[in-house]
Order: C-alpha cells, then structure tokens, then sequence
C-alpha cells in the first residue's frame, strides 16, 4: 500500500483562523513538535506577505528537523510580470525553503471576476512560475485553488490550470476545496477525472515519474475529514491538514482525526504506532500555543472521546472496552474517563473510587448511597462529570475517610470605589489547623484575589513551604434551581500541576460562597492542590 | 426524490454528552422549537430509566406539536420476561409517545460477553417486544445498536436481528453505528447487504410496502455527518441526530449540517426553505439551553462560519460572495462577518454605526479613530463584537453624542461569613443626579446583588417607576492580556426586553470592576436597560 506523505499548514492556514495568532518563536516550537511526530511537510508561511512569516524563516536556518521539509507558500507571479522580477516570488527563494508552494487560480471565476484576468494569462503565470522554481532547484506543489468549484462550473479549464503546473514541471498537484462546500461523492468523481486528464496519454507524466496529487479541504460542511480520506481512496498521495482543524470559517481538515483514521483504520503507511501515541500531546501543545480553550469531543484527541456517563455503557465497557469504544485510547495517547452525574449507577460509581484512590463498602451499600447523594446534589445545580476533586471529597465524607487540612473561623471582604477610581478591596480572615488559630488580613485586586491573599498569609503560618501552581480555568455560570426555588450561580475551578488536571465545583446563591465551596474543595483535599488555588487564583483569576 | 424523515434525539442521546444536562421543562421548550423548525420525530427521553424523562411525558400531554411524532426510547423486554409484565416496555405504554423507539442487541459480543444472553433469546426479546408495541397501536421503531461493529464479526447473525424485528412488524429499522468507527466506505456496502436481505425473496417485506431504513451514527471519527448522507445515498430514509451534535463522547450526527447538506446540498425534500432559515436560531437556543458555550466554527450556524479575515478574500467576497462562500448565509439564517482589521475596519465600523443608529461624521475621520480605539481596547481584552450595547456607547462617546443617566459618587460592599453560616453582604452607594446627591445602603444574597439593591434603591428615588426586565446571561472570563501584563476577568452581561437583546462588557482585574463597567454600561444608555441589569441580576444572577 502507497504511502501517504503528510502536510502541515498549521502555521499557514491555522492562523487565518479568527483568534488564531502565533508569533515567529511559537511557530518555531509547534514546527519542531510537528517534526517529532513525524509529519512530512510543514508549511512555515507566507513569507512574502509579512514580516513574521520571513521571520519564521529565519529562525528555521537555526533548527534541524528530523523527519520533515519545510515549505513557503506564494502566490503564482503577477501579470505580465517576470517570475524572476516578482517580489512574491523572490520572497520564496530568499526563505530558503527546499519545498514552495504555490497557489494559482483554478477558478475561471476568480480570473475573470475577481482579477480582471484572461484565462490565457492566468495559465502563463502558473506554468511560468512553477518552472522558474524548478529551475532554482526547488521542491514545488501547485496548489490549485478552488479545484472543485472550478471543475463544476467550467471543467475543461480547471483541468487546464493543472496540466499547465505539469507542464511547469509540478512535482505535486495539490486540489483545494478551498469553499469547503463540496460533497464526498463530488469530490470522487472529479479527482478521478483529474487523474486521468494528468496520466492520459496527450499528458506529460509517464509511468516513471507520476504526478502525485495532494488534497485540500476545508470544513464548511463538516466533511473536510470525510472528504480527505475519500481523496486518498482516489489516488491522492498527500493530505493537507491543521492541528485541531484550525483555520479560516470552520477550520481546515483536522489532522488529528485524518492520521489515526489512515494509520489504524485504513492501515495506509503514513506515521510509526510510536509516534502516533503522541497525538494527543500534540494537540493540546498546539491549543496552548494558540491559547484555545481545547474542544472537549474533538475526535479522537479530545477529553470526552472515550468518556462514559451512561451506567449501562460503564458496566459494559468493565467488562469489555471495546463494547463502546471504537479503538483503544491509549493508541493515540488518551485515556478512558468514566463520568459520574444522575444518569449513572453503581458502576460508575464503583469505577471512580478505584480511578481516585477511595475505598469503598464491600457490601456495594457505600455505593448506592453515593449514587443517590450524587442525584440530590446534581438536581441542586452540583455536576460531579466535570469535577473530579469535588466528587473525590464527596467519596471520602461518605466513608469517614476525610480529613480537612484546615477549619474556617470567619472571614470578612471589603469592597470600596470612589468615582472613577478603581475598587479596592480588603479581607480578613480567621482560620484554625489542630485547634491552633491564626487572624490576618490583607488587599487584593479584587473581593476574591483579597480573600486568597488573607488565606494563603494565613495558611503560610502552619505550612511555610506553599510553592507555585497553575490555575487553569475558573468558571462561573447561572443555572436554574428546580422549579420555585432561587437562581443559582455555579463556580468551577480547574487547577494543574505537572501531572494531573484536578476540578472543584460550588453552588450558591451568592458567587463568594460558590466559590468558597469550590476553594474550600481544593484546600481539603491537600495541600497540593491548596496551593494550586492560591497561586493561581492571585495570577491568572479574578483579580 | 424521496422525502427523507429527520429524527431528532437531543433530548436522550444528547443529554448523554459531557456537561449536557435538561430539566423536563427545557425539553418541552426545546421540543416546541424542533417541531416549529419542521422536525418530524423528536424523541423526548427513555421513560423507564429516570423520573426526569417520565415527567417530560407527562408535561407533554399538555403541548401540542404542528408537525413532529413525539417518541419514546427504550430497550427490548428482559430475558424470559413477558413484554406486557417488562417495566420498562410498559413505561414505554404509559408515556402515551404514539411513536417508540426499541433498542436491542445486533452485536453478537455484547448479547453474549456483556448480557450473557444467548443469541436465540435475543432474537425473541426483539421481535416479541416489537411485536407487543404494535399490538398496542404504537409506530415501532427498531434501533439495531452496533449494526455495524456487529456485520463486520458476524454478519449473519447482525442481519438476523434485522429479520427479527420486521418479524415482529417495526415500521423502521434503524441502524446505530454505536462506537461511531465505521468509515463511509464501509457504512455504504453494509446498508446495501441490509437492503438486499431485508428486501430479498426470503424477506417479509413486500414492495407495497418496504421496510424503511434509518441511520444513527456518531462522531468519533469525525465521520458522523459523512456517514449520514452517504447512508442516504444508500437508501436510508430517516436521519437521526442532534442538534449542534451534541452527545456522548464526540457526540452524534450534527443536525445543524445534515439539514442544509440534504436540502441545499443534496436537493432532497426534508424542511421548507422558510424554515431551513431558522435553523442558526435554534441551534443558539440549544445551546443556551444547554448553558454552553456556541462553537463559532460549527459548520453552518457557527459565528465564524462565514467570517472573512484575510484582506484578499474580503477583497474577493465584495465583488463575487460565492468567491469565498459555499452557500448564501442568509439562507440558514446566519450572516457573512467581516472582521476588523486594517483593510476592513472603517467600513466595518461605518455599518455598524448605521445599524445601531449613530451618526458619524462625514468625513471618515471618526470612523477611522474608532478602528483605532476599538483595536486598542481589543488588546486589551474587550470584544465588541459579542457586545453591541458597549459598541454602541463607544460611538456616542467618540461623537460627542453620549449623556449618561447618573454619576456615581463611590460605593462600599462587606461580606462576612462564620463558619458554616452562608455569607452576608451589604453595600452602600452614593450617586448623583443632575448633581443631586442620594446615599443609602441595602442588603443581598453576594456583592453583586447587595450592590445591585443599593443602587436600584438610590436610583428609585429620581425614576419611581423602574420596572421588571430580564436579565439573559452574565459570563466571567479569564482573558490573557498582552504579553508581560498581567491576566484580566471579561465581565459580559445580556439582558432582553421584548424585543432586543443587549449586551455590554468590562474588563478589568478586579471582577466587580469589570462587573461595574458592564452594568454601567446598561445604565448609561437608558433606564430600560439599567432595568434590566437591577432586577435580573438579583433574580438571575450573582446572589
């Protein structure tokens, strides 16, 4: 079976994203991460069209990359312009990149109406630009914009655009549903007429050296995956994707689903089993880099992909995983998640304890006690499936195996602002470790920030050595009470060290005692974790 | 071209998603917007497993629908029960759903490993239940769970729980790709088996009347959607999905692409034109149902979905949309979106600025400082595109157009908490207006609301008749600011009266700042919207 060769266009594509931005340094690091797992090509940018790009550039001359090639992306040259006088085209040359592609018009739409173009000239400047290229020594892709869309409305042209990029002497021909509105179906049919056009016998190609055909999708219509893997079933040889699937409008074709689809599903040669364990790594690697919070169902890579609420599924897949799950988490570096919420039984509940280091009634009594506080407190607005900490807390209270780090005597916030000035606040607060009382006080820049400060002075006396963490998240969300009763706002606290995600909820009325609650959560289950709501709280959080 | 049915199970397989979570109230909402959207099943819950899903039948007695067959869910009988003696297949009876959904076993691992059933009671246990429910007088769906994962290991056994349940009489057999691994490919040669063994000669089905066939897939590979359209080219008549997708793991087929797929797309009859216009509408109100927050590049209905970032294509989209678009955005009710940047930001702001009603200066000077600033403040952490009510203010006050309602003077809260006794909170405020001063105090369930009091209390005194509004969300973010500052909170507030929805920002470190520049924003715009916020915060919000 062909090889399927990789391309990445992270750093291109990606960041046409809305939100998306990466400075020349971040691309530096996610273009060596891509490395590492084993991508074939990493598109570094658009060098031509701004300074970061040519930057990015630069900085690669510094870096060794293993496994992959680095490619510039550019536009075919100008109008009656010589490739060698083409500013966008120089640009390419000076990134020194060994790979170029080069993205050309296939869209008689786009010549006429968009450019103001002849469709004579615009076959000119793809065969001209792609042989100055080769002519420099340069590994060079077309890139046919807008293949699909061309190929519907006006046929025999789009096919002329790429003989035109063989003619030039393409080593790839790479066809874009740039619009991302073309069905898998569609899609089929006209790579295949491609390919005959390409490989027919007025065509340049021989048997010796094929023209390889690349595909390009983009998920407007949420087949962007769909369509890619149908490609490679027609005979295209590249898959050109992103990290997570980010890009302009709903994003490009997400590798992350593509590689382990054609490594484990369709068993074509394209990545090692090694590398691919480290999917997940890489995937969250990229979110942080672009500050995304990371989509929880993403296929494969995502928290949820092999998370299970439903009690009937749980007791399933304790006895056989693959019962509801379609491949082993682990392949791909994720882990399987047991949720518990009202929808769950004993085996959830069962499956946690064990996950958590909590040690349950032999009798099954603790149990289904827990499963029937655990639906009291989720009717009340509580929701254990998204916090771990809090329901570990819960687990060890039902089995007197709980023991709080600390008591709280009282506390007191105070809040001041004068016209335009900012708030300033102020907390005191009293707390007790082994009968032993400690009173301090202390500002912040905010209720909660004041309230952190006082108790970390506070705690500081008993245990010296709080060190710093990384908060994660901290949420805050109105939710409906049942019927008749009050509103309700739900605080949810997500802190990380090296290791472990860990996430405390609190339900109130009032948000500070909410997130007492979700405080207080993290506080008495250690030390540790404490320490994880301190630091971050006062560097990341509510202020 | 056959008609095909849309069956929707946001209400069940939906709820089994991570952080997804309805009250029986919500569901009849939603319910009435599914129907109203041209749904043609809605199945409303599994009645037998949770008192929640019962009480959704009982409310729905009360409701009627224009167009949609409300279902039931639920599994086979027990083995070696009696269908009529099954709890579960006669909750099934009670919820009084004219349409039921029976899940059984296709899957010879989880009949044999999971129930340790054998596959002859299995068999009974579908075409006994199913023949029950239409002795009842019920439309009977059967739902072939793992039909797929079950062909690929023994396929005659998968096809004769197919057999089973026409045995039985199911008007549908629906076939579940449970694990959501099955690639197109595979999916379509597996429906053609199904169709020719359920057809065949041997078959009970006649061509007066053939067993209609539906599809049920999930998104763990990514596939969901491609599977469900291509099970449509094979022959399936019913599609069964989710709005926005959601469900376990990486969820289920998303409705909100499958819709406009089949009927833009694909041309087959399945919603009015009128009411594929809807449907960006109603996958918000799901969402905000579901408390969570909207995917802005969800295919179709995202916000992102028809943003232009890149200057070229917002070159190209002002002469020719379909350079760039794959569809009219109007069409589903969603809106192309430039976004401000600094080839498109004055006439971005000049748009905005006549949709909101302010004018701007003539000579383009204004618009070009209010790029400016607004790109300043962006990087700073506001959005304005999430909050046209700041936006809005912003405008007047660049165009000298703004008067506030009040000025505050300054305003003081304190909470207090004792050990296990919830928090107090009380606030004082003094404000001014038309430089007449009022000072008062007043109690509340947190800061925000005590403060809230304080201030509906001082301003009660100038405008006697403040009145009743709603107050839609109030959302806390923590944002990064620019490298090397330290992190901000993004306080956002929505609030609607009839016919408007509002929504104003603040940032800041401290969260009752923000909070304060959000609600000062409402206040200052009009006594309606300061409404608003005074009694939405304490009844919705932040106690």
């Amino acid at each position: 079976m062909e090889s399927i060769l990789l391309y990445d266009t992270t750093l291109r594509d990606g960041t046409q994203g809305e939100n998306i931005n990466f400075s020349a340094h971040e691309k530096i690091k996610i273009a060596e991460c891509l490395d590492d797992l084993g991508i074939h090509y990493i598109e570094g940018g658009w060098p031509g069209s701004n300074p970061r790009d040519m930057q990015f550039f630069d900085l690669s001359k510094n870096i060794k990359l293993k496994n992959a090639r680095l490619t510039a992306f550019g536009s075919t040259r100008k109008p009656g312009v010589d490739p060698g006088d083409d500013f966008n085209v120089k640009a390419l040359l000076e990134s020194k990149a060994p790979a170029v592609t080069i993205v050309g018009k296939s869209w008689d739409l786009h010549v006429e109406q968009v450019m103001n173009n002849t469709l004579e000239e615009n076959l000119a400047m793809i065969r001209d630009t792609v042989e100055f290229l080769k002519h420099n020594g340069l590994e060079v892709l077309y890139y046919a914009e807008h293949f699909f869309d061309g190929y519907r409305e006006n046929r025999d042209y789009a096919l002329q655009t790429l003989t035109a990029a063989v003619d030039g002497g393409a080593d790839f021909i790479v066809l874009c549903d740039t619009n991302g509105g073309t069905l898998p179906f569609e899609l089929e049919s006209m790579i295949g007429d491609a390919r005959e056009t390409l490989h027919g016998k007025d065509g340049i190609p021989t048997k010796e050296k094929p023209i390889k055909i690349g595909i390009h999708t983009h998920n407007d219509c949420g087949l962007a995956v769909a369509n890619s893997i149908t490609a490679v079933k027609a005979g295209a040889v590249m898959v050109q994707g992103t990290i997570n699937g980010y890009g302009e409008r709903c994003g490009n074709a997400d590798l992350t689903s593509i590689i382990p689809i054609l490594h484990t599903k369709m068993k074509y040669p394209c990545i090692s089993s090694q590398n691919l364990t480290k999917l997940k790594k890489v995937s969250r690697f990229v979110s942080e880099t672009a500050n995304l919070v990371p989509r929880n169902d993403r296929p494969f890579v995502g928290k949820s992909a092999f998370a299970h609420k439903g009690g009937l599924h749980v007791n399933a897949i304790m006895k056989v995983p693959r019962a509801y799950e379609h491949m082993n988490p682990e392949d791909i570096g994720n882990n399987r998640r047991v949720l518990v919420s009202d929808l769950s039984g004993k085996s959830n509940v069962e499956y946690k304890a064990k996950e958590l280091g909590v040690e349950l009634g032999e009798n099954g009594l603790d149990s289904r006690k827990i499963v029937s506080e655990i639906k009291r407190m989720e009717q009340e607005g509580f929701q254990f499936d998204v916090a771990d900490g809090s329901l570990k807390i819960l687990l060890e209270k039902f089995t007197q195996q709980f023991s709080p780090l600390f008591e709280l005597e009282s506390f007191r916030v105070s809040i001041e602002k004068n016209k335009d000035q900012p708030c300033s606040s102020q907390a005191t607060i009293k707390i007790s470790v082994d009968n032993r009382e400690e009173i301090t006080a202390a500002e912040g820049y905010g209720p909660v920030s004041a309230l952190d400060n006082a108790l970390r002075k506070a705690l500081g006396k008993f245990f010296p050595d709080l060190d710093t963490m990384r908060l994660v998240d901290f949420k805050v969300r109105v939710i409906d009470g049942r019927e008749g009763t009050a509103a309700k706002v739900r605080v949810l606290i997500d802190s990380r060290d090296q290791d472990n995600l860990w996430s405390t909820i609190g339900v109130s009325e009032d948000i500070i005692e909410a997130s007492w609650q979700a405080l207080n959560g993290l506080f008495a289950r250690s030390l540790r974790y404490a320490q994880n709501f301190i630091l971050g709280i006062s560097t990341i959080c509510l202020r």
